[in-house]
């Protein structure tokens, strides 16, 4: 794939936005999160997305101007209505709000709701624990992931990122609860691929390997029953506090046109920080099983992809390119 | 096996842990916690510990008579030295009082150290949503898991349980991070039984299937490296707040002579409920998978597992049986 230097793409990404309406330093913030994705090797939460920001705020399902309506509900517990606004901007006033409140009572939390896709979950929690706090982020999504024994898509990939601040660089872990992620079926449709199997359900329900069947089936929750009941968990917990739809009744992460009524969840503790590295490094030292190179810590491989990235450019699929050529051309931007 | 009444069970349990200097309402909380894991089926934290608990007494390791030092660090963060207290008593006392903070400040939290083992989290989590408040329970344990790639038992089996109140039962999950227990693979072991592939590796860290070599080995994460990555993190962030032992210097839950040096996090919420319990029938009335009878809501098995003990006794495995009559015997209660 041709790759693009990221400060390029940073100045196009920046300008769509602000041509689309939305203000200098929230296109920053939307844009921000987009690269981070490219940087760090996660192109399903990158500018593959910003062609459907724009049309959903060409169809007023995201209103670029607002960060939010805030209640503290009591002193640790923020209640936000994102006013259909930016994930990332809403996301972002909200753990502002809290990182400072946690200060003081030392643990708090941000409910959000009416807000869009706040993209990949480490970008919030890299913040905080870089800050020395740290962080729990949840979010729903729409139904795709089957339940352990189900035969249908009845729960969203319910991602959870967690960050703790160490002596060196934070530890940063972000993971969905199914087994891959429909972007991944999608990929392996675009080429043909199988699926491994285990990983999806076509749409009666039955396994398939066929990666064309799965895309209107569902995915499987990572780890059987357990992984099952952590997205679950995930999931209830999220729309408990946050008042958020679930299941099949989420919509406006994947389309252009709706609502978008998932809930995030944000928990900021400010406390002691104990010694990790120590710990971090006899993992990262251990004697790797036959097969691997080494032992991986959570966050290293995206760590590793965006420096390399940075240095050689950000790979992009010829359709992303395309799109993003083209809402530059429209908003008047020079594109390469 | 044969069954005994959970009432005589009760009964014996607590009479043993009172002659072996309990005060009696820690007895009644140590012995709640332990029937409860043999009335939900994980008899692995249930009577079989009580023999460790009454050594660990008189080893002078566990000091049956306090429920810890507490300090609030913060307004919603309560740091609690466990002061060698038994581990359901100065779980209950944290929790009591960050379940009282959050009723003000909407979230709290207990991070302890120096206590010993709290058995069954689901326990935990069950009584808080029971009384209308959300729970995340962790805590870490000796390295019997390999991080994944690696050979070697590095990480903790690292639980977590997540109680969220519904307008019925509340559901409550609750689950290692490793693919199975300790306790299983000697159940494995002890029947002769081969173990599953992927389950463990040997002392030397090849794959096995052998129970037996498992014992001296390692379990793998469940779920592969998104199994290893969220037990670490939970892993590290329980360790970051309290200051416990990480990885191979964790000491304590499974012996009865070393002070117990692992850490417990527990964060409740006093928030909104938004209605759960339409969402929790679709799951339960989907179509299930072939080879399934139906879709399961974790937790409900664990709690019809109780139901039926209730009524029928509690089954025991022989050398359980023979050693609560033994204790019982020394502390002079009639034993059946």
């Amino acid at each position: 794939m041709p790759r693009f230097d990221a400060d390029l793409l940073c100045r196009m990404s920046s300008g769509i936005l602000q041509h689309a309406g939305v203000p200098k330093g929230h296109s920053a913030l939307q844009t921000a999160l987009l690269l981070e994705a490219e940087l760090r090797g996660v192109p399903s939460h990158g500018l593959l997305r910003l062609l459907r920001i724009v049309e959903r705020i060409g169809n007023g399902v995201i209103d670029p101007g607002t960060s939010g309506a805030h209640e503290w509900r009591r002193e640790a517990f923020l209640s936000v209505d994102g006013l259909k606004g930016l994930g990332p901007v809403v996301a972002d006033r909200a753990l502002t709000l809290i990182s400072e409140r946690a200060r003081q009572t030392g643990i708090a939390l941000a409910a959000v709701r009416n807000s869009n896709h706040i993209g990949m979950l480490g970008f919030y929690a890299e913040r905080l624990a870089k800050a020395g706090q740290t962080a729990l982020v949840f979010s729903t999504s729409e139904a795709l992931v089957h339940p352990w024994g189900g035969r249908q898509a009845l729960l969203g990939t319910n991602p959870v990122a967690i960050g703790v601040p160490t002596e060196a660089e934070p530890f940063v872990m972000d993971t969905a609860t199914s087994i891959v992620s429909m972007g991944e079926v999608h990929d392996h449709a675009n080429r043909g691929a199988p699926l491994q199997p285990g990983w999806a359900l076509d749409e009666k329900g039955d396994p398939t390997t066929d990666a064309q069947a799965a895309k209107s089936g569902a995915l499987a929750p990572f780890g059987g029953a357990k992984g099952y009941a952590l997205g679950l968990a995930f999931g209830l917990l999220t729309s408990s506090l946050t008042g958020a739809a679930l299941g099949r009744e989420v919509r406006g992460t994947l389309d252009s046109h709706a609502l978008c009524n998932k809930g995030d969840l944000f928990i900021v503790i400010d406390g002691p920080n104990a010694m990790l590295a120590e710990y971090l490094a006899q993992l990262r030292d251990a004697e790797p099983a036959d097969g691997f190179e080494r032992v991986l810590i959570p966050g290293e491989r995206g760590r590793a992809c965006r420096m390399e990235r940075l240095r050689n450019g950000i790979p992009l699929a010829d359709r992303v390119w395309a799109d993003l050529q083209r809402l530059a051309k429209q908003a008047g931007i020079k594109g390469d």
